[in-house]
């Protein structure tokens, strides 16, 4: 995403906002602090980590009141350790109190998704292999999520449906062959769009490259297999590992020569980086 | 939420659906399969769990194909072990395939956090503390979560901002102390509003009392500290223990007799449990 | 509602906006003013009243013309005597002209509702009884008419079905027994909810008052049966009067010593505050 | 509005609801109230006015739950003494209770305006005028208000700023006179388009004449002056009698002769009409 | 539109990007162009003709970039030649290259509905018969549209079904009479709204100029009824000529007297102007 | 589109009917046809042409009742002769008359996109060269543009800025070479994302092959110079012509074996297809 990104968060944020808010509005501090009070808050770190969704997190301030402004000491996708602080934000007390949790779920939520990425690759270092994500993202949170899996130096797969033909086992049982299957795909789509097919053997995997595809995915393969079709494929098609993949199994899967490896858990099972606002006294 | 919920989550599973068929739909389903086709599919269980979202996750199917018919085998709030069938459904396959993701990608969601929930709930077992979870949701999916955290046995805390007050160190250090900050409060809000103080240490507790308040946050307090404080405020204001509890110290904790224990990774930190869709052949 | 809280009515005064505008926008002022004029308007009261709904009138100018600026005489919550000047507000003619009923329409309004409710509650000066508004409000219009009411002098029932459980005749009966449901509804609600009883009997009332509430609703008794309510539950829950209150029986009712008397009439009939827009010539 | 109707304020009604349920719904029917629970409900009138608003009213209750069934028994624009049943509406009981108070509120608001509305025609019967609404109306509900007054026997003046001209004394500084404002608004609208000219007084009303206007305001005038300026205009223009008319005065007024009297109130100010939901047990 | 009008057409062109840019934005821009590079651009026509649009246009880059510049050197109902600079557009590289498209197709679609009815206002060059659009408008433009004929030199013809009665073929039918109809017509709208109906013969224009209407669109009638159905309605209607006009035909029909002539495709199936941005290197 | 694909138009056809309904709805339809009248409408060509846009034409009247039937005798991608019935309908004569003017707008303006491709198509009858549509559509009407393209025969180029990299000189310009931006572009996006390069000269065509590229877009050049660039890029990279490509020279321009040959024109300047409703007496 662009400097213009926040055109294409500022919904979320808003609705992200609106669900906290409700009718009401923050009845403690609309209560409590007085509309004119000033304030200085830090955004900090109190865990390592890879940061990611500060544009989302400082906007949710800037919403609240147009007059906040903020200060980025650790930008997307750098590093952060416990106690450093990723921004300073100044404004109205209210608007920073009130939009607090908001912004941190946002950071803390894709920060932990970019830290759990971060680690995968970390771990493939040395290794041309990809790290890819999925489309098992949490839903509304899909092209943040997409860009904090970058933001971990990992890399996307496909954004929806519509972007990219993926055949799986349904739809090639459906058509009767992965062949008629990737026919099929090819008579609908434009020129710009890729094909890729999911497949379980060797002998389906002749049958994809045979019929012209752009990538294999390689579902649940053994490592013995993984490198065979490794084999077969180079220089017809990229190759994907996906399935069952773990933090510890992930360099041997790697190792294979696949050019990517998808998992599901850097958007699904991420934990949350943890996060906080500390409003200066 | 009611056999009604559906209105309240519609427009998040719309969204949620248009976030995956983005401007042309699916692709691959368009290209492949025909549009007459109908099949039956089972929703299951790859792991054990506590199921939860199977109401916008079902949802999701009657949104692209009203015609689609689903029979739930395994009801929101009741556990899951691996293999078994969730949800039965039915409908043309284009609806199966094209809404399959989305409607996991719920599921797994908050079946995740249910069973996350279970856990803690288990480890208090005999025991009358109630586990709360807390405004760390992820972003446009707290109501879902704070269901989610019911159907795993545990109880929320306010829903937003604006059905409660809770009164946090720096509301407290814009105030000038405790009892300020509650007067202030008392003032503002209406009759059915509930009022609770964040309190660090035993003497604040006892200013929280004095000022009479529902209920006090025992942020952060050893087991002996908290042993006292539950014991000062029996009888004057229910008592919640927050900050950094894990899995490993919940019982200890419940175990000073505080009516609460509030944990922020019930929601924002669960793993998705694997769930998937079997397409008949 | 805070300095924030724009943000809240935002979607409102936008949606009345174009409730004005239509598709083509205002013809007779698009025909009639040219473009670059300016002029200052005095937004102004016609008759005596408590002021409020100044922020979304005033923000009905900001939305159509960023560079419109106010200057606010008599702020929320305050007296304008017939003749006073509310607010000057400087900018284009045309955003002048052109959001001028949209302004009125919120301004009148709302001040209806906090003029009616200072009427009340100067009907009972001295005594402690707080007026509390319904959820009998004009549709979409809510929280601002519950925040006309506070404007007023009143205070708050509770903002929707979402935030406070109210157990009333059709609850009870569906429920076997006032016990039965209070028990149902602790069980489902977490700690920060409160739970009011609707009553229309003292034997209700001690039945609820047995089962532990935080609040009884005695709905249309006679002054006898209120001052005995008011003595059986002091100490043991808020009392809060209602039905066929009127501006005659109001201070009657409050002098049986009940806590709140809530009044339907405060929001759904509220006659309009007479205001206008004169543009400088 | 026609049977196709519920095109028109679906949304509406969907954002009352919302208002309503908030995050997390009616805690109270959801908590004491069994899902699979259905009931009969009456409508009923406890007060004698004139029906407006049904269709949003019953509308509330199929958005919550499809299945709801109703009869109407006293239909929009006609009269219900205190005691009838409008409507008898079958289904969840959930859904019923829910939906109570958001289905009341449009009905009780529209058939107060109808009811008002009711009163001042029939004030003037026997006589041709005609009574009209204005643009005073509540924010967001404008094309059901506006309904209401012709349930009411009334009839409509321009919705909104963009469907007719209305060249008011702002206009009229602004272009220096009357007849340059004409020229200017004749010269930029299409010929679907009706022009309306304020006037305070015979001269302008003359000048107003002579520029050729389909209609004529005249605002403010005492009797005589309405008498004269009827005279003056008629075959020429129609004539609108406005300003600080009272139900006390508008059948002196309708006898001058004037073919419309427009009243504010009527929409701005109108006491809701008291209806209820009585759940059978 | 006035000054005002980005309010009206601002969520149109929010639309029109979030078509554009999907969910992850301008994928080759974000990836070529550094985020902080600002660069001047021009907005040129590549053939002659009239400009509409500049709104919508010059605020789609508004919406990307709220600091981007914009100098407009050919207004709004302005001819341009191939070649000239409408605009010149200044800031971020990203913005200007996003924006770009949806701008130009907001410019070039509605400058060619201006340019094709500036065809036909100059073909009536000296007949005082005004050129009127339809309601045949692309679906979510009609306001742009109409602003665009505007611009072009024409004139408008209702925005709506709502804004003013016209009686068709369909409607006489059902009524039984085009005097049934236009009685039904008048007794159900207000005095503000117009009443126009549609006649094949000149029988049917009797009986409607008999039943008193604004206005008569003479539909399909060749030459001689046309002037005959002119000096019919002379004095009594508009007379509106419809149905095949083309641009060969146009200025026979004119000539024939009627008031207006109303051709569907000045919105329907006008080319685009060709229009483009030239980036400065 | 697939059968589901009324969720993905719904919003468009909604926003289309509140377009032309406005505030008040069909004064005319509502005025003079009775409530519960049915009636039976054809919806037929009045030229020939190729339909398409039947889906969101169709939905116009269900949207507006429920219980409109229609029946489909010419599909999607059909061709239909003047005279020729599409499709017939059956519901309330009130929702046929207010939703004609909407589903037909949809249908003419789709079916002459759709006209306008199978014209081209035809005109290239065996050649292997395929006719590709470009980004130049109607603003929020792009995915139904496409899929009309697709009813012709013709192809879809990307339907964003979001699902595929396309280079053009802007980029270049600022990246400094084809190599550099290739190479960024390539960094950036994902597998599954292809890219094109726009080439104006065969040296930056080499430079684009050499840089490895899915595609290039070879920008108005001359015959010549495409018979020589498609000779260059056979097996190494799809070839697309594009830039002032007329109805005469598409032909010449496809023989060069160029793979696809891109138009604006087919989506931002093809003439509405003369289509109507013809409801039965």
């Amino acid at each position: 995403m662009s400097v213009l990104a926040s055109f294409l968060y500022d919904d979320l944020v808003r609705a992200a906002l609106r669900e906290d808010l409700g009718r009401a509005g923050d009845l403690t501090t609309d209560a409590i602090v007085p509309a004119a009070l000033t304030r200085e808050a830090l955004v900090v770190a109190r865990s390592d980590g890879r940061i990611s969704g500060v544009g989302p997190a400082l906007h949710a301030f800037h919403v609240l009141d147009h007059g906040v402004r903020a200060e980025l000491l650790i930008d997307e996708g750098r590093d952060a350790r416990a106690g450093d602080t990723i921004a300073i934000v100044r404004g109205h007390a209210r608007a920073l109190l009130t939009g607090e949790r908001t912004a941190l779920n946002f950071l803390g939520h894709l920060s932990g998704v970019a830290t759990v990425t971060r680690g995968v690759v970390r771990a493939l270092e040395g290794l041309p292999t990809r790290v890819v994500c999925t489309r098992k993202t949490t839903p509304g949170l899909r092209a943040l999520e997409k860009q904090a899996v970058r933001a971990g130096g990992g890399s996307n797969h496909r954004f929806g449906l519509d972007d990219a033909v993926l055949i799986k086992d349904n739809h090639r049982a459906i058509a009767g062959s992965v062949t008629e299957a990737v026919a099929r795909a090819k008579a609908a789509v434009g020129h710009m769009v890729k094909i890729e097919v999911e497949v379980d053997t060797l002998a389906e995997l002749d049958e994809a490259l045979a019929a012209g595809v752009d990538a294999v995915l390689l579902d649940n393969m053994d490592i013995p297999s993984l490198t065979r079709a490794v084999d077969l494929a180079r220089g017809r098609a990229l190759t994907e590992a996906s399935g069952g993949i773990t933090p510890v199994t992930a360099r041997d899967v790697a190792a294979t020569g696949v050019d990517m490896i998808s998992i599901g858990w850097l958007t699904h099972s991420a934990p949350s980086l943890d996060v906080a606002l500390d409003v200066a006294g």
